[in-house]
């Protein structure tokens, strides 16, 4: 490696906060995912290039890898490493990363992705579904690992982005019951995949015009449908919605009621000078019967053009199932306020 | 994040050496702690910026993400990972760091606070206190994690710092029996603080003389105070003094032996061309009656502006509990020689 | 750390490929290590430098810390972790890296050195030997910790390397039993070396042809010695040889059948234009009876500098032990294409 520096760009966010949800004490935390990336590109000529990225995600208030549960089996580069050659026949990467859903779902959704308590992306924009299922504790749902991603080039505003995973083991140490048993689970501790797991989504720009379509398929064979447009009448707003569904027959009956999810969510973002109001309104129906409905409101204000202060504010209704005797919803408030800085 | 890499600066710390402890066989170690950290700063206008600095902690002598004890539970940023705001009004920073308390002392320690087995911040400096008892093991005991902290400006050679953190559970995995019992401890596995842990302190520099006054109140409610001195009667000797005390009347019976812990130290650096002397005496008294004490002397060598080469030598007597039939003190010699380079 | 980024230099390799090898699915991987490293080099004056080295190893498909098989015991630098000084007396680092037989020996192995399957320096190079067998499961088996590396100038082109490492722990979590029983293994868990693990590499360059003997011993007191030459008939082309020997008499009886492995491999490097064919065959007897034996063909393709795309096929047949019933050896096919990109 006698390689001169200037080819490696480092790059991250920052973002850290106050926040305090119905039930518990103030907590300080974030709203968005908090990265510290390694990328570069090498100008190959004749158009091409080779391309790396390689991405840690953290936690700012106590400086851990991040997790969302186990304590140790995350991946150092959780957001992403992939390396790979673009050209005019458009991206080929291996490696680890975003699925094409979840990659082209952000930009339809009102907080642009950010796994904000206030924002849809994490619970609501996907339907309950994760992209990788088979994986261990801690790690993200909404990656492929052992893939192959193919980006097509923008075509008279089309384009299409497609993922395929390879049938590895990943060490999943929760066994995935399905429609198996507790003692012969559908699938096991280390279980490999039952299929490739792949996804592709299209997407279509016109003017103020934008529209998604996409499909993903993952290691268990849970399949997802999504669409999503959005449409900007004045330069200043921008009006979106989205459609997701997620499919379960591999592993629970056709006839249960957690067969099914479906979420549909509809949001704005309006511009104003420095700062930028954020709406949204979801709901999403787990057993197609009994519905989550979450209504935010979330403000930002760019105090330079890489840093900028944001409030949130979130009131979710969880349904309480129907056999529980009490008749009232869970209903949970949030409210947010914080900082996040670009480098 | 498409910005520019400017905005980051890598530094950080190579510190190794081999040591000699009684008892022992020769080591490969460190002396200071090692560091690789990544830090920006963005100018906002108007005398306004925003901050962040995130630092990673490693044993040069095997690699690894530095840790006391437990195998894989410390922060990969275990040095610090923080967010803020810095302006007239002074510095606002959130997320994990050194408390006021840990960061303003090491300037009243003859060591620099370096955690080397010859200085004094370790043990003696914090009289057995630590900052963040209920972290999972392994993770340093100077710091906050979920905090915010505030420090004011320079007025008449005079500013405050304060922190104070969320009543977050952090995770430690051995419980704190404290004033409980095995079966109920007072702090189980993975307890919420019973108070908001927070700390402040106070300094005072005018001309060749600087003072500082500190408390701290931890997650467990154990409290220090501390204060100190130092002196400079020439431009190349400079004379220092501290003294703290623990009180755990939190978790500890008053009448206990160990119910509070004071130390002093008191020590000298004395400039000599490209290196520096360091002397240090101090005594800790854990139990109101026996005292630790230790005697060090120290040489740093700069062979340039970022490196230098050090030289320590200590003797420690640690008693042995009154009901201990022999009456011999415990006495360890320590050596060490190494070399500490900055990038 | 007020220090200038300009004395940092991020450097790395991201290398990731399909591969098949009988018997299993095609999978995402790799060829070589991937490194993610920061070095520095600080002039000194007088021709005297200090020099750093921190080196994170992960895996491109999955984008975790690299490990062979523990999960989370690896360093987080496996790479290295060292600092030194260099002039004209040579090169002083203490800390963590390769030993002098496995650095010196990657020169004379026609897939230089990279853990290819294809390759020969995992397995066959190095005779089956560790050079760090008391490390937590995962721990690269190539590299010392708590080591001191002594590496003299260049002399008439002759060459002198050492290292020496300290009576440490490590950690180890599997006994080692060696002479010893179930019940008190020789080596039991988190053991100390018996003996300072040491290694010499002495090498020799003339023109076309050059030539290292090297020798190592262990923290378990197993030994390596291993001779290698390679001559360059012409420059396009480079033909090389190894030999070595581990033997285990310390944990072994040495009438037993694995008291000793040799192994030689002979190979060939040759360049046509931006391509580099790759050759080798190779021989180990882990029980002085029967054979392991290697035959494989890389091609490597330049499309820059610092980017290739490669293809390696390979063929080992591995024997069945002496008491099996079966007479067939156990052969596997491996096919490998990807991407390699230096940064």
């Amino acid at each position: 490696g006698a390689h001169a520096q200037s080819s490696v760009t480092i790059y991250g966010t920052v973002d850290a906060g106050v926040s305090k949800t119905t039930g518990t004490t103030a907590q300080i935390g974030k709203r968005d995912n908090n990265k510290l990336g390694f990328r570069g590109v090498e100008d190959l000529g004749s158009g091409l290039k080779a391309l790396f990225q390689l991405e840690i995600r953290y936690e700012p208030d106590t400086g851990t890898i991040e997790s969302t549960s186990g304590a140790n089996s995350r991946p150092l580069f959780q957001g992403q490493s992939r390396v790979g050659l673009q050209g005019d026949f458009g991206t080929v990467r291996l490696g680890r990363g975003l699925t094409p859903f979840q990659e082209t779902s952000t930009a339809f959704e009102p907080w642009s992705g950010v796994p904000a308590v206030a924002g849809y992306q994490t619970n609501l924009q996907v339907a309950g579904y994760t992209s990788d299922p088979l994986a261990p504790p801690g790690t993200s749902g909404n990656r492929f690992s052992n893939a192959v991603w193919y980006n097509t080039p923008v075509i008279n505003g089309f384009q299409l982005n497609v993922a395929v995973g390879a049938k590895e083991a990943l060490g999943n140490t929760v066994a995935i019951v399905g429609r198996g048993t507790t003692l012969a689970p559908q699938y096991g501790v280390n279980a490999l995949p039952s299929a490739n797991p792949w996804g592709a989504s299209a997407t279509y720009t016109l003017n103020q015009f934008a529209a998604y379509a996409a499909y993903e398929r993952n290691a268990i064979e849970t399949k997802l449908w999504s669409v999503g447009a959005s449409y900007k009448p004045m330069p200043a707003l921008k009006l979106m919605a989205t459609y997701q569904k997620q499919d379960m027959d591999h592993t629970v009956l056709p006839n249960a009621a957690n067969h099914e999810t479906d979420a549909w969510i509809i949001g704005a973002n309006y511009t104003m000078g420095p700062g930028k109001l954020l709406l949204g309104y979801g709901v999403k129906t787990p057993d197609r019967i009994l519905k989550t409905k979450q209504a935010s409101i979330g403000y930002e204000y760019n105090i330079s053009t890489r840093t900028y202060i944001y409030f949130d504010l979130s009131n979710k209704k969880t349904p309480l199932p129907a056999t529980t005797a009490t008749t009232n919803d869970s209903t949970v408030n949030h409210y947010s306020v914080g900082i996040h800085h670009n480098f």
